[in-house]
């Protein structure tokens, strides 16, 4: 049996020299012939390990850490009795050092798996790979380079571009297309049927769905993403836009180029958007709208109209972030203003009170 | 190599005066012998092609169109140097003209794929289809005609009619039963646990999760749909209900007949619809409420308690739509209405100071 | 062909007194000799069933029953011609009762299947499963009893503990590790690249995407969920905690022990909870905030700060219960007090202009 430890294991270790020579780092600190046996992340790091500290508020961490080094900027405050390899850019040194000890696992696989399925019509580009499991229908093109991962389903008629990347479980609907370098991970759906019907009789009939779903170039799409197909023609994602896990695109939608839409939003059908308008985290689109260049939407926000160029949005219903964060102030003062209101009746309850009290009086001198 | 044009095929070409034929339109215009290529939307139509215009509003664009012609209803407006094909139902009309153009993919194959794994105890209906990579597990009874794409995995004694379709990796657990004529899109998993669970000890405990899902003739269901089993016996979705992508509906569930429900909503445990319900995206129901005949819910609505038939309900806290919009309204008028209550408390105050004066001069009089 | 019923079949009647003794109870009725056919719960319960009534308040739909026994506690009133088996732990007997009648399917299969892909340089624990059409990479490691359901995809180099249950659809990234007694609902995702991308010269450039997912013991993760893997390290699942459906957990990620995680939450990048967090449906979390031990949110709550130990949140922008309800319940009144400012400010008109003229008959006076 396997040891059990639960860890990543990394795959050789290397002396802090050795490291900052190929990180072209400069050590500080009493370290020589220091041997280190693996990097992570600060909150990570054990004993022996080299770890990353990219900015100055995290030094009470850096020293509290049993880290055996660290990597940091040139411009980072000396600290007694730690090690530190001062480097131009502390990221790329540090991504250099995972790949050190810890080097990726890429599948040098090719060719075609013996328990994938390829439909005798479908073409296959050079030096492409389909794991076992996955299944390739009728008519389908995939271009050179491009890696389907073990358990993809494409159905017929499907075109995909070079240098793509389809991981496990993705299911792309008959006539989909994917340009080059596009990158969908597990469990995405493109080109399921768009959410149409008309009610016939009392029952509701499904309208033609009859298009498909077309992603321009290095488009990357996170994992269960859903992409329905137009009705007539494409549902289309613009190049370079990248998408979130768990977000929701309906039927005939057209993304601009290089948006960036984050995890579970929802755009209904037939909506819009320009180039690099970005959507946080679960907003949603009502169908029919439009977003120009550059809009930005808050967390959570439901749109209900067209937005205009770099417009900032926020709230449901959503409208300006700058208003709506007064709003949003003005909702917390709620209970003041409910106060105010009834002082403010007391005091003019009182006022008039009095008045009529002195217009009696004057009343009563008159008389 | 093939060509990389990433178009979706256009089969064959046509004359004009054989499409108009075919849909039983009326051409008006000077096109004869004009050879039609393909069908496409207005926004996507090329040079050659035939597209739909099926309202007047959209004629600056239909002017704007390279499309060689298009299909409009009878009374649409003559089009100066354009040609039109007049039908009595343009949509029916175009759908005609695309299946022309492009005939639907529908893969012909039945039987069961070699590289699909079916239990010797499964029973497989007439004129089926198993895909490569499915998997069927025992005691599974799948009725006529009905089609299981590649990479389903269908587990024991799970019973389906006929006439059903099931897409790409979609996972059905033990015991879930479809009635026929069932559509179930890409990636949705049904009957998978309920969250139920009893904190004993500082831990979270399973409770039973014994039941299944039942789904009732002529449902259809998006992709990335989850749909939990029962605790003891059924989650229930009627008859004609539509559910679209990436609903979650919980164990216990029970949804009336032909409801229609939107992408990325959420149904709690145990909560209960009538018939004809309709839930826009996003939203979420409180588990353990019911939702009578012909309710309405906006986008985004977070429902908190039970709705009588008919109510229309919009808001998180949902209320009636009526009351909410008004609401909505006055939320952007806070500021406003907090200016005014200042200006009312100067006014007051001022109000206030002068009476003083007058009493105290009044009182000066009388000393 | 087989008998169409949409029934989940029941394998085998018995006697009344034989499922009472089965389950500890004593019969209240005449029923000597009654032949119960199947357990169902009160709402689906059929002649010849026995079902579950577990609350007094539920007694008029007892009466209304059909089914043939009733499982109540020892302290349930007596019912006139209803048969009832009273049970110290009704839940715990009727769950009997359904196992009795209806044994749960548990596939006894072991081994390898032969449609399963398992890499040569994977390690297989002791009574193991992996189902037909899973697929299994390189150098994993699988423990002890732990079942592999069909069309699962593992990838190289994951590490997985004894007595795990990974079900249908289910894709693990490279480097995955999950300890004991994970369970995995159908079609959840764990290991995808984290959404970080840089934007230079007008492109989104994807950051490094090179850590894992950690999932500590007794963690049980429903469908559709996606999980993506740290930046550097682990994205990391603390032990016993629940996750529902189709949740989002963003990269950096991490979550304390014991949480519970409803459905549709999503949780943005670097965000961590203490233990015995509760978040509720489509609860939404704004990137690097931390909530303390024992904090509560409510449903589609927007979280965007820190919360500490205990706090009870709600709303979007969250803030704690108790203010919010007030909040709530003020926006309800925003109609009334809308009026009541203007009746005010039509008070206040009256009262300036009555002194007005009070001031002037003095001035008349003084005159």
């Amino acid at each position: 049996m396997w040891e059990r430890d639960f860890q990543v294991p990394h795959s050789a270790a290397c002396s802090i020299e050795f490291l900052a020579a190929k990180i072209q780092g400069s050590i500080e600190g009493s370290c020589a012939g220091l041997v280190l046996t693996g990097a992570a992340p600060l909150q990570d790091a054990q004993q022996g390990e080299v770890s990353l500290v990219d900015n100055e508020k995290y030094l009470a961490k850096l020293q509290a850490s049993p880290a055996a080094a660290f990597i940091v900027p040139r411009n980072f405050p000396a600290v007694e009795s730690k090690v530190l390899i001062r480097v131009d850019n502390p990221h790329a040194a540090f991504i250099q050092a995972i790949h050190s000890f810890r080097p990726q696992r890429t599948s040098l696989a090719g060719g075609i798996h013996p328990q994938a399925y390829v439909d005798a019509t479908a073409k296959i580009g050079e030096n492409g790979w389909i794991g076992p499991g996955a299944t390739i229908g009728p008519d389908v093109q995939i271009g050179a380079r491009t890696r389907i991962h073990p358990g993809v389903h494409i159905h017929a008629g499907t075109q995909i571009g070079s240098d793509c990347e389809i991981l496990s479980g993705v299911v792309l609907y008959e006539n989909t297309i994917l340009e080059d370098r596009v990158l969908i991970h597990a469990g995405s759906v493109l080109g399921a049927y768009g959410f149409g019907y008309k009610l016939v009789q009392g029952r509701h009939c499904r309208t033609a769905q009859l298009g498909w779903v077309h992603v321009e170039s290095d488009v990357e799409i996170g994992a269960g993403v859903t992409i329905d197909r137009g009705t007539y023609g494409a549902t289309r994602i613009g190049e370079g836009t990248k998408i979130d896990n768990q977000v929701q695109i309906a039927h005939n939608v057209r993304i601009g180029k290089h948006n960036l839409i984050c995890a579970q939003v929802g755009i209904a059908g037939s909506c819009s958007t320009g180039n690099y308008v970005v959507l946080a985290g679960q907003v949603g689109m009502k169908d029919h709208i439009h977003l120009a260049d550059g809009v930005v939407v808050g967390a959570q926000a439901g749109l209900m109209s067209d937005a205009a160029p770099g417009q900032v949005l926020l709230g449901s219903p959503a409208i300006n972030q700058k208003e709506q964060m007064q709003i949003f102030a003005l909702q917390m003062r709620l209970p003041e203003m409910r106060k105010q209101l009834k002082q403010l009746q007391a005091t003019l309850d009182q006022l008039q009170a009095s008045q009529r009290d002195s217009q009696a009086m004057s009343s009563g001198d008159a008389a």
